[in-house]
């Protein structure tokens, strides 16, 4: 069964073709500055040996001429994987917000685009642009069954002590305000690999998801219990370009000092992080300026590491113990040199990284701590698309 | 040497009179709703068997008149301890907000009173108040030394990675936006208590000071490393009426609603916490509503613990390891429940209550874990005035 998976952001399109239940890629895409007359189109099919690329560069004015150029792509008389439409039997939608009203995959009906619909004011970025995509596919694949997997989903497992504010009982009961925590399809994916990996279904893991956005996830017996984003995914962490945890006073005081609220706003989301700290937001690009010397480089990968210090501890007593600590996504993935900055000076919780093993470490689940270490440090790929695929699968095969 | 400490708040004088060095507390006494015409003094003298105290309700314009009554009453020729204002050779001020300029107890210079005028905007409800008290007790004890403690000072030791945000460097350079942590004089006093009491001064200490302000801070060798309160009292654990940590981006949200940013910080700072999740900001009265079976209130004392574990996990990674808990501060010292549901199921760091001695234990350091705990729990009386007093005699000694 070919299902498809779109995953949309305000000026960006990532799609990805599988054949189910083999999990099996077929070809996957990006299409990079919707809006624009420079869009980017990268579209890879795996199904031939060597993979085929094609990259093309072009005027694309909106998510729906995106989705048509990639039904074009996808069913070319030459390079196409399928005959039409038809041949795609489910498209699986990555939507933002999920609010309190999906903890699971949804095959998507009129009043499930309403709650869509009703949860723009939590994700005015997002959830917009997926309601959208979801219309245009709905158009584009008539006969598709069309299905909606949450980041929010997973973390609503969270206990309510968990999951609320210290502020007034109405904010959270009449406007919902409350930790709703995002990335919950990749700490799923990677938590299931690991628990899978140690033969232990409700092991103790921390799930550290650190791409641009960046988010740690306390997990056992498959459940999120505690995670660092919140409300929205400015919370918790150091990124790219947010600020994470801040003392909400700064704001008052950057108002007060004649600052408006969005401009605000937009400091902490879009100019704050590691850009704030560094001017620079990509990792392997302030690693460069760490080697040439860079003072705010070395502090800012300080604070980085220290922050996520801090939130192991905290999922510790969460959990009440540990048994892995998992790494995901761009940075997690990758670099190395963090994963050791982040593991050193753990000797409490017996956490002992292997150098040797972290640097070299490949494949689908990488085990990098040292034989005597109690806490197992386990590097894994996420694959939100891969997991958004099955989770369709499984909600087709099962409905 | 007689020593006077004043501790002003916006609508109140704490004040207590030592003699030093013998530690010996002469008098005390608390002046409230100053600015009304039903002003409270309670004034208590320590030096008579049993105690003798004097109540009066009356008009109190301002805390220069209530500086003028304290004096009356120091000085009357039936009750007084001194005979005149000149018996007091030093005042001790709590000063709130000492920036980044004062790590330790200060001699008041104009330029030392310059530098607390600065600070203001850094912490509008506090500094003025206590810089008019300054003013006030030089004109009234004018051959007095007067000496500042900050509640900030003891903070000063936090290293960089933990004091700075995540925000432009701009922000910390030219705005002083950064961590600068309060009730320092209290976790000053505390820690070093528990250090002699376990007769090792670099040992790993977590002070946990629950009064209708909370904070927790990670101190070793004397030092503070970290601390839950931020630029402002506002951040970090649930208090009375303050919400402690929240996703910044919900301020964003209620502006967006309509309220106004003076109206948010109102309600983080006056209508949250505690009181806003229950209705009741004293913590007496939200145990007896739990007793009645109040839903809110089992739910508010859940998120009260559990904030406080979380941090108690994030400042072992801080310390590497824990040799002791202190509990402080109003509800910290009296609040056996509270203490027994923060130490539940922290056995990853071998921290086990004994609940028998939790429940009576009396004394200035009152040991209440298991004699198997790896980590002892401690509950000591904090005295952020009789600090002051030998910070201000210290100070006068050496210099």
């Amino acid at each position: 069964m070919y299902i498809l998976v779109i995953n949309a952001g305000s000026s960006s399109l990532k799609y990805q073709l599988f054949d189910m239940p083999l999990d099996k890629p077929l070809c996957t895409g990006l299409i990079e500055r919707i809006g624009t007359n420079e869009a980017f189109i990268r579209h890879k099919i795996l199904t031939v040996d060597p993979t085929q690329t094609i990259e093309r560069q072009e005027a694309i004015a909106d998510h729906s001429a995106g989705l048509q150029q990639m039904v074009e792509l996808l069913s070319d008389a030459e390079i196409g994987l399928i005959h039409s439409a038809d041949d795609i039997k489910a498209v699986g939608h990555r939507v933002v917000h999920g609010g309190e009203r999906f903890a699971n995959a949804t095959l998507i009906t009129p009043a499930v685009k309403e709650t869509i619909k009703d949860l723009f004011p939590l994700a005015p970025l997002h959830n917009p642009i997926n309601y959208q995509c979801i219309e245009i596919a709905e158009k584009t694949f008539p006969n598709a069954r069309q299905i909606a997997v949450f980041d929010t989903a997973f973390h609503q497992t969270m206990p309510e002590y968990a999951f609320r504010y210290a502020i007034p009982e109405s904010l959270y009961t009449d406007e919902g305000i409350r930790v709703y925590g995002f990335h919950g399809t990749s700490h799923k994916y990677v938590s299931e690999k690991a628990a899978a990996w140690l033969g232990k279904p409700d092991a103790k893991l921390i799930s550290i998801h650190l791409g641009n956005g960046c988010s740690i996830t306390a997990v056992q017996n498959g459940k999120s219990l505690d995670t660092s984003m919140g409300f929205s995914p400015l919370a918790g962490l150091v990124m790219g370009t947010r600020s994470g945890d801040i003392d909400p006073s700064v704001i008052f005081h950057l108002i007060a000092k004649g600052y408006s609220a969005d401009a605000v706003n937009n400091l902490l989301n879009k100019q704050s992080g590691m850009q704030g700290l560094t001017g620079l937001n990509d990792m392997r690009d302030i690693r460069k300026a760490l080697e040439a010397g860079n003072q705010a480089a070395a502090l800012a990968l300080d604070i980085y590491a220290y922050r996520i210090q801090k939130y192991i501890g905290s999922y510790a007593a969460v959990l009440n113990g540990l048994d892995a600590l998992i790494f995901t996504a761009g940075v997690g993935e990758n670099d190395s040199a963090m994963r050791e900055q982040i593991c050193a000076n753990l000797d409490f919780l017996a956490v002992y990284l292997d150098s040797d093993k972290n640097r070299v470490a490949t494949g689908d689940v990488r085990e990098v701590n040292r034989s005597d270490s109690a806490v197992k440090i386990l590097v894994i790929p996420t694959n939100e698309e891969l997991e958004i695929a099955q989770q369709s699968f499984d909600l087709l095969e099962t409905a």
